[in-house]
């Protein structure tokens, strides 16, 4: 189906012409502009604009993929048929190569303007796992959880590129156990959270669900996100209203927003829900997705959490969100919760792995990690089944630790 | 000390020179633009500073207010004293009064573009009878209720004007006791909950808290929040990451932002706090405000709650809230929670006033309620001392419910 590109060493480079993942790019000196990642490099959407190349109605001359997400699905299917075609017939060759721009000259800014994040709870082995860790005698999992894909809402505003360096925050918290009251201080438990995420192009009026039927005609595409963490913060602060100071510090998310139309090959059934779901949540495609996470701490890998086994959907979890006639705004972000596995090697946070820091992990540079150390820097990549056969990548979301400020 | 208004009328219409609260308004087939409440009218800045009345760097022709937000206390003060001069001057008079309109002549718009939305839950005598109703044989607060001010993230994106109808949000809910199952419908225990929030002006970088000695240096000014509750969706939804859906269909905010200068005389020492808080959560100066709301269904009177006997005051609501180094933008919102007192009057949402429907609430209409009814109008006022004496009105935020869509 899909041709090769003339593009030297984008084929099996993981942004072949299957992928065209959109991000936003600045060159040293030079506003922000749309961009797309091809091979090594950046496909510089705002000069193909300039030069005729492409159709652009204030789309790609911004600091935001916004304005784009909101044209919505016509536009980008237009959008993405037309690059596969300036990138794969060599009689475009000499008029496309002045507006590709090598990947190392450039600096990869948040892609999006976030609106509202809802952060989900997906994965059962992740939501089974932390309830055998924070309630030992009870169901591992709370009696909703699987009639709805539960979820909360997080801070947009803290939602931060990959590479932005994250402050260890700091907040009440009990430093051992048996104490009578909290202190004031540095969070212990520092922790990253392996997820997927997806952002809404198309807003929907108030007052109207979006069904599963509709994930196409608002969804723009997915990208990576690492939910940080504080552990300690969390189990303190958490009663009755829910996790706030725990996660609202940082949210990292990586450069590039994979469309939804280049995952067509990634979908796979999903598992089987029981009890099934209600009507509103019936989703009559599979929308599985069979991404491959790999998590490294200081570059060395410590999960590999497999994202096909999310027991609730995107377009599950888009119907959900919005079945109270919540409306979607452009940029708006959902995130799928940690995603983890039935393995260990499968558990996509330090708590699941390190068993809440009872069974630390051992990296294999020799040191050993309960929860993350400050200058620790973690990485978490994926790839999908490609149309082409060959992985489709989506890049990485990575960042540092830094020590708390005083 | 603040001189009357040659504004007829406006001494003692609660909207005299000692409030100016400032919001967005419209006029049939133009623009928006920034206002004050004086009186009955609204005096346009927008117009003000085309006529070389006022300063204005792009603050005042805008479809918010947070242009000007974000220009800081001193250009808050200067335009604040500037405004004081002009309507209290006689000499001013003629230049001034053609940019006075009738209220009845305009619009008035949402006057926040709202960044990200944060809901605490700052009443002791609300959450203890939110948890007699729900945890009937445990300790009614939480263990982490005196030592921090609990809230969570709720949804920006649905945050409206007063005015704007409310929809009756569907979802997920259990329709009798002893149901095996929840289904799906139109939730049957919608409430209100009359709040005080606060807006953000003057953002904070990343990693960095916001001491409760800085919070008149971050913060523009207050209004009135209905955060509207499906409480059968909330009760079955929020376990374990507090409450999504049963919340996030609709938030309604007052058009009027009272600036925190108009409130010194509201100003009173808030209940005392045991035990006493943590270093970063104290404040050297009294911060409790003694707004009486009053709370209407329909016209009637249902509530009057003292929101001077709220625990934990607004500057340690910020405190708290970037402590872990949360950054703030323009337009952030922070709602007080439910504000309630000790006795059943002082009660702010339903779910108090019937005890969860149990002792249903008979209005002077004849009619009763358990919680509310498509065709209600909720509508909440509040007031404050002012400086002259008499006292500053905050207006109103109101709405009614429209029945669930199919």
């Amino acid at each position: 189906m899909t041709s090769e590109s003339w593009v030297a060493g984008s084929a099996g480079s993981g942004f072949g012409v299957d992928n065209l993942p959109y991000g936003v790019f600045s060159r040293r000196g030079e506003l922000p502009r749309v961009g797309v990642a091809i091979g090594a490099h950046v496909l510089d959407l705002a000069g193909l604009a300039a030069a005729g190349l492409v159709d652009d109605r204030r789309w790609f001359a911004s600091g935001s993929l916004n304005a784009f997400m909101a044209a919505g699905r016509a536009a980008w299917q237009a959008n993405r048929a037309r690059l596969t075609e300036l990138l794969t017939d060599e009689t475009y060759r000499d008029r496309v190569e002045p507006h590709l721009v090598p990947r190392a000259d450039v600096e990869l800014l948040r892609p999006v303007e976030v609106a509202d994040y809802v952060d989900f709870f997906s994965s059962e082995h992740h939501a089974a796992n932390a309830g055998r860790i924070f309630r030992a005698n009870g169901d591992p999992l709370p009696p909703n959880w699987k009639r709805l894909p539960v979820a909360y809402h997080g801070r947009s505003g803290t939602v931060y590129v990959s590479g932005t360096p994250v402050v260890r925050p700091c907040g009440q918290r009990f430093t051992a156990p048996g104490e009578a009251e909290p202190s004031y201080g540095p969070s212990l438990r520092l922790d990253f959270e392996a997820e997927v995420g997806f952002v809404a192009g198309v807003p929907s009026p108030p007052g109207r669900r979006v069904g599963t039927e509709a994930f196409r005609d608002h969804v723009f595409g997915f990208l990576l996100v690492n939910d940080w963490s504080a552990r300690d913060i969390q189990s303190w602060e958490s009663r009755p209203l829910g996790p706030f100071l725990a996660k609202s510090f940082a949210t990292s998310i990586s450069p590039w927003v994979v469309p939804v139309a280049a995952l067509e090959a990634a979908r796979v059934t999903p598992p089987a829900q029981d009890p099934p779901p209600l009507p509103y949540l019936r989703c009559d495609e599979p929308w599985g997705l069979d991404l491959s996470l790999e998590i490294l701490i200081n570059g060395h890998v410590v999960a590999r959490p497999p994202f096909a086994l999310m027991y609730w959907t995107s377009p599950q979890q888009l119907a959900h969100a919005t079945v109270n006639g919540a409306s979607l705004r452009t940029g708006d972000l959902f995130a799928s919760g940690t995603v983890s596995g039935p393995k260990r090697e499968h558990r996509g946070c330090l708590l699941e792995l390190t068993w809440n820091g009872t069974e630390p992990l051992d990296l294999a540079d020799g040191t050993r990690r309960a929860y993350l150390e400050d200058g620790d820097t973690v990485t978490i990549r994926a790839t999908a089944p490609g149309a082409t056969g060959a992985p489709l990548s989506f890049g990485e979301v990575t960042a540092t630790v830094l020590p708390a400020m005083p």
